[in-house]
C-alpha cells in the first residue's frame, strides 16, 4: 500500500536546463527502522540551495504553476556533471507527524508523534525517514522543530571541532546568521571564546544585544586592526567561513599571522610557527577563493561538512548533542522564519528571487499543506 | 678570540629598499655543542630566495662591487614588516671543514672533519653550526655534501608524511626539480606510487629516463584527462605543490574529485566523500592561490614546512632519515649545479637574474673562497 502526495523535484540536464517542479509521488509503506512522516514544515537552508538554485539564472527563467525552468551557466553546469539527467528530491530536514512505521521497536515508538527528521526529501507532503535520526518534539510545533538538525548540529559541531583540535576560541564569518546566533549562545554557555565577523552595523548591534563580547565589522575602515585586537584578546587561530569565495578567509589568516608574528621574539622568513586554520563550511559566494602569500607556510584551509564530522565524533557525542538540542529547542536553538510558502509558492519568481539571496535573518519555511 | 671572514647580509628597510651586501664579520669561538666551520660550498635554494630576492626589482637595481640595492614592491614590502630594518644573514645549508669546536664530546669528535651543516648563515666564509645537525662527509667533497639537508630531508619528509596520513601514493608538481628527482628515486625504492606533474616534454623524458611510471605534462591539451588517468591508476589523493600561486593545486583537487565521484554509486550534492589534500611547500609563483568551488567540501590545502615536520616526526625518524642521506649521498640524494659563484659574484646582475628564476636543473653553488 502506498501513500500519494505532492513532492518537489529538481533536474539538471546536460544542455544546462534546470527544472524545478512539483509532482505527485508514491511513498512506500515504511519497513524496519523507517517511519512515514506527514510533513508540516521544512526550512530552505543554504545547503539546500546547492541543489535547488545553484548559480542558475532565475531572472530570465520560464515560470508556470508549480514549475520553473532556468538556465545553468558554466562552470556550474559541468561542475555538476554527476547529476545530469537525474530527477532529484530536495530538502534536508523538516518536521511532521509519524503516520506509519516499520517493524522495529524504535520506529513503532514514534507512531502518532510529532518529530523532527532528516529525510533528504523534506520538500514534500510525505517523507520516509530513519527513526534513529528522528527527534520527538513533544508539545513543540513543527515550525519550532523543523530546523532542529542542520543548524544546531553544525553550530555544536564547530565547538566540538574546536575542542577536538585543542582550541579555546573560534572565529566565525557571516556571524549574524541563524547559525551564527546559535553559535554565539553555545559559546557563551560553554565558555568558548568567539570572534564574530559581520558586514553591517545592524548585525554588530544584534550580536552585542545577544551578549557577544567580540564583534568585528568587515565594512569598517579599521577592520584589520579590529580583527587583530580580537584575535590577540581571545587567542583565536581557528575559524569557520560559510562564504568561501573571495578573500574573507585570506584576511582572517593574514590577521592571525600578524598577531602571531608580533608575539614572536625573532623574525622568521617562513612566518610564525603558530598553526592557523580556517574551515569552509559553505559557498554563499560561488566565486573562487583567493589565498595570498602573506601568512607563511603554517596554515590550513579545509572543507567542513556535517555528516563526516558526525561520523568522526562518534555516536555517543552525537546523542549528547541531539539531547541538548531537544532540551533547548525554543531557546538556544530557536529558528525564525521570514515567510512561509507551500510547494507551488516556493517555485514563483518573487519567492526564489528572495530566498536564494540567503540574507541574514530571512529564512523561508516550506509548509507543504499550506 | 674571534675569527674574521666575509659574509652576506640582507636588509629590508621600511621605505622598500632591499640591500644585499658582502661585509667582514667576526665569528666567535664555538662553545658547548657548537662547531666553527670554514665553509666551502652552500647551495642557493628556493627557500633562501624568500629572504635574498623575494619580489624585489633587480632589473633597475643599483649594483656595485659586493653590493646591490633593489626596490621591494607591495604587498611584499608590508608582508615582511617583521624584518624591516634588521640586518639578516642568509643561506640555510652548506658544507666545509670544522676548524674549532665547543667542549661537548659530540662537537669535539668533529674537529678537522668535513661536514654538511645547517647554520642558517651559510653564505659566508665561516659559520657557527650545531654539531647535532652536522653530517660527517667522510671522503665526499663539500660540493657533494653541500645540499644534503634541505632537499633530501624534504623529499624523505613527503614520503614519511604520506605514510603517517595513510596514503600509498603522492602527486608532485614541478616534479623535474632536483627535489623532484630525489622524490622519484625514493618512491621507487620505497614502493610509494608517484604521479609527477611537469610543464615540458623535456622534463617528461627526463623523469621517464629515471624510471618514473606516471609523468603528466600540464602543457598538453589533454592534461586533465592524463591527470585523472594517473590518479585512477595510483589512488593518489595527496599532493605536494611548490608553486603556490595560480590554479595548479586547484586543478589537481578537481581531477581528484572527478575520479572519486566517478567511483561513487550515487550523486551527492556535497561532492564525493573522498578526502583530498594538497600541501604547499613553496611559493615559486608569488601570485595568489585560486581555489574554485569544484570539489565539494571534503578537501584540505595546507602549508608544509620542513622544521615543524621534523619536530612532529621525532628524533628517531630524523636520525634514520639522516643516515639514509649519508649512505646515498652521491646516488639517490645527488645534487647538480649549473654554476659556482663566490660571495661577490653572487650579487652581480647576471647571476641574480639567472638564479632567481629557479629554473629546473639550474641550481647555483656559492663557494665563498672561490
Amino acid at each position: 500500500m502506498t501513500t500519494t502526495g505532492k513532492q518537489l523535484f529538481t533536474t539538471l540536464t546536460a544542455d544546462g536546463k534546470l527544472t524545478l517542479e512539483v509532482a505527485e509521488s508514491q511513498f512506500p509503506t515504511p519497513t524496519g527502522n523507517q517511519v512515514l512522516v506527514r510533513m508540516e514544515g521544512a526550512p530552505i537552508n543554504p545547503s539546500d540551495l546547492a541543489i535547488l538554485t545553484s548559480a542558475a539564472d532565475f531572472e530570465t527563467a520560464e515560470y508556470s504553476p508549480g514549475k520553473v525552468v532556468a538556465q545553468m551557466p558554466e562552470p556550474f553546469l559541468s561542475g555538476q556533471k554527476g547529476r545530469h539527467g537525474q530527477r532529484l528530491t530536495a530538502g534536508n530536514e523538516g518536521a511532521g507527524e509519524v503516520i506509519a512505521t516499520g517493524d522495529s521497536d524504535m520506529a513503532k515508538a514514534l507512531l502518532g508523534k510529532r518529530v523532527a527528521c532528516v529525510p533528504g526529501h523534506a520538500f514534500s507532503q510525505y517523507a520516509i525517514a530513519d527513526a534513529k535520526m528522528c527527534l520527538p518534539l513533544g508539545d513543540h510545533s513543527s515550525e519550532e522543530g523543523a530546523s532542529s538538525f542542520v543548524n544546531p548540529m553544525t553550530a555544536l559541531g564547530f565547538v566540538e571541532t574546536a575542542r577536538m583540535e585543542g582550541h579555546s576560541a573560534i572565529i566565525h564569518l557571516a556571524a549574524a546568521s541563524n547559525l551564527g546566533q546559535m553559535l554565539n549562545k553555545i559559546c557563551l554557555e560553554d565558555g568558548m571564546q568567539l570572534v564574530n565577523i559581520v558586514r553591517k552595523q545592524d548585525h554588530v548591534d544584534l550580536l552585542k544585544a545577544l551578549g557577544a563580547t567580540h564583534v568585528v565589522n568587515s565594512s569598517d575602515d579599521d577592520y584589520m586592526a579590529q580583527l587583530r585586537a580580537a584575535i590577540k584578546d581571545t587567542g583565536a587561530f581557528l575559524g569557520f567561513d560559510p562564504i568561501g569565495g573571495g578573500q574573507n578567509t585570506d584576511h582572517v589568516l593574514k590577521a592571525m599571522e600578524q598577531v602571531a608574528s608580533s608575539q614572536m621574539g625573532e623574525y622568521s622568513r617562513y612566518g610564525s610557527n603558530q598553526d592557523k586554520k580556517m574551515y569552509m563550511y559553505g559557498r554563499l559566494d560561488l566565486g573562487p577563493t583567493i589565498l595570498t602569500p602573506s601568512y607563511g607556510l603554517q596554515w590550513q584551509v579545509a572543507g567542513w561538512l556535517l555528516t563526516p564530522f558526525l561520523a568522526k565524533a562518534g555516536m555517543e557525542t552525537v546523542v549528547k548533542m541531539r539531547t541538548r538540542v531537544q532540551q533547548n529547542l525554543t531557546t538556544t536553538f530557536a529558528s525564525h522564519y521570514k515567510a512561509k510558502v507551500n510547494l507551488e509558492e516556493m517555485l514563483t519568481k518573487p519567492a526564489i528571487t528572495d530566498y536564494r539571496q540567503m540574507k541574514t535573518g530571512e529564512k523561508y519555511l516550506v509548509t507543504p499543506w499550506g
